[in-house]
């Protein structure tokens, strides 16, 4: 097998702001493996309050002896020792997983989506994210939205956020995902806040409070009327067991946990604590989109839509429609690249 | 796709006891899925003390209306939908589950086991069960086994087990695995009698205290200098988080979980937990013991002997060799059929 890698910046299309953070760009390192003539695709997103750089993907990936292997279907071998390189990375090590699931889906001639056992018409609902902005930007955004999605996604944690959902209430009766990044710090004002937004049509609460404060997230837990989804407390497999109780789901992303096959396992071991699974991205390429997609049968809701945030996709693979993921019957992770990047 | 299935008994070469049962045959029911002229084979056993019979199995399946699937590779849906049907009814699920991968397999042209992305190599040594007997046939079955096995599996939670021991000591130096099947009611006494286990060259214990004493299991567990498996307090996924600190392992076996696919998201939550992992079998063919195969390489140690104890397996599948587990290329669970039997 023989790695490549390049790193690739991407343009977005609006400004976005979370909790803490603004940007107009987000780093990305796109990765090719190829076998027999066949190419996999990966790719690496390396939002900046994560860790991870363009130099330490591309590190990282360097390590990489790829050539010592000459069967890509033995994953699990092939990806532990990836693992074993170094810790953390987990962008990085994605961008691997990601191309070798592309490479050992295009070999077999399946879509990794039936080599899984899964239906593409059992996907769920996608929320498209709203960022922060003025009234009428966000005017703009929701209407843009609207007529494609059935569910919208707010970022909250702000110094006013009764007044960012009720900008959004003024332009959709859609129901609203929130994320608040950790955003809030007080319990009682957080379970106050949650019973508000259940009155405006609020379905699930993201993150609320920090990750460092456990014991406020299963006191909130146990009260809140709207289930309440891990994203920054939950990273790989192993932080699921100790999140029963502390949250009703987790959000599930192959940047953070370091792609498709972890993401599975994660998915089975939240089933097996009877929690809830979201499927989530970072700003990236329908590569990466795509690639997440392919498991999205086994989530209860998605928030895949980091590839229509940015300008110049130079891939096309799953598309929206009325709201859901509509997975395609190509090979691999289902996605053509239309524009030649390394 | 069309189910067929028939009844088979499978006869012992040995009588079989365990704590509380001997026996000197197993009801099996055998299965068969088609579609576009590809057969996949499947498999339940119903040793006595699980509750099944080929009678109920028989009805279960009866109920399975297969011909509505038009595309196997859905597994997620129809096993969603075969579970459905009632609650329990593991093997009779399990005998679907196994036939559906072969099919699928043989349908992709691939064995499980490469589906899963596992290497063949990376299979476990696998144990080999010597079951209670007189002094002279315990040595007659531990020379049987001593040539082709690098552990032996003994069954222990009689009434002179240190007797059972020694007896096997006289002729094997090999390193012991016990399974006690909830035999030892006593704490103390079964951290006793670990400790001299263990200076007899025993290197796990399975199932020491009966499934409704967990709390005396943590106990032991927490004191036990061998590592401690889950057989008969565990059954699927959702019993496994209840076990951390319970047990240091489980055994997973595909009668008891209803097939490949739950025992694969096991073994993902067993893992997520820190948690050793066994896959382990009833008495059945070659037909069940090589599904459970194809999973092997992502456990620690396997107890896949079962078609070993039966004579006139209607299949040929996995072999042993060096006492390892020995996967083949065949598609599907890696089986041929010699005896016509549906």
């Amino acid at each position: 097998m023989k790695l490549r890698f390049k790193p690739y910046e991407l343009h977005l299309k609006h400004r976005f702001s979370v909790s803490g953070c603004s940007r107009t760009f987000t780093p990305a390192v796109l990765t090719e493996i190829e076998h027999d003539g066949v190419v996999g695709y990966g790719e690496a997103s390396m939002p900046p309050y994560l860790g991870e750089t363009a130099g330490s993907v591309t590190d990282f990936l360097s390590k990489i002896d790829a050539g010592q292997f000459r069967d890509p279907f033995l994953m699990e071998d092939i990806l532990g020792y990836v693992e074993g390189i170094a810790p953390g990375n987990k962008a990085a090590k994605a961008s691997f997983d990601i191309a070798l699931h592309d490479l050992t889906g295009k070999l077999a001639g399946m879509p990794c989506h039936r080599m899984l056992g899964l239906g593409k018409d059992k996907t769920p609902y996608t929320t498209y994210t709203i960022g922060m902005d003025s009234d009428e930007m966000l005017g703009l955004k929701v209407k843009e939205a609207g007529d494609r999605f059935s569910i919208l996604k707010v970022k909250l944690g702000s110094a006013d956020d009764k007044g960012i959902i009720r900008a959004i209430r003024k332009h959709t009766g859609l129901p609203l995902a929130v994320d608040v990044n950790q955003g809030w710090k007080c319990r009682e004002e957080a379970l106050d806040m949650i019973f508000w937004l259940k009155e405006q049509g609020v379905v699930s609460v993201e993150q609320p409070m920090p990750k460092d404060c456990p014991d406020d997230m299963a006191w909130l837990n146990e009260r809140s009327p709207l289930p309440l989804y891990a994203d920054e407390s939950v990273q790989t497999a192993q932080d699921i067991p100790a999140l029963r109780g502390v949250f009703g789901g987790v959000n599930i992303k192959l940047m953070k946990c370091g792609g498709m096959r972890e993401a599975l396992k994660m998915i089975h071991t939240a089933r097996a604590l009877g929690m809830r699974v979201m499927l989530g991205c970072m700003t990236e390429t329908s590569c990466a989109v795509s690639a997440a997609a392919q498991l999205s049968p086994l989530a209860d809701i998605a928030d895949l839509d980091g590839n229509l945030l940015i300008a110049g996709d130079p891939f096309e693979g799953v598309k929206i429609s009325g709201g859901r993921l509509m997975l395609n019957d190509m090979p691999g992770i289902g996605v053509v690249k239309y524009i030649e990047t390394i």
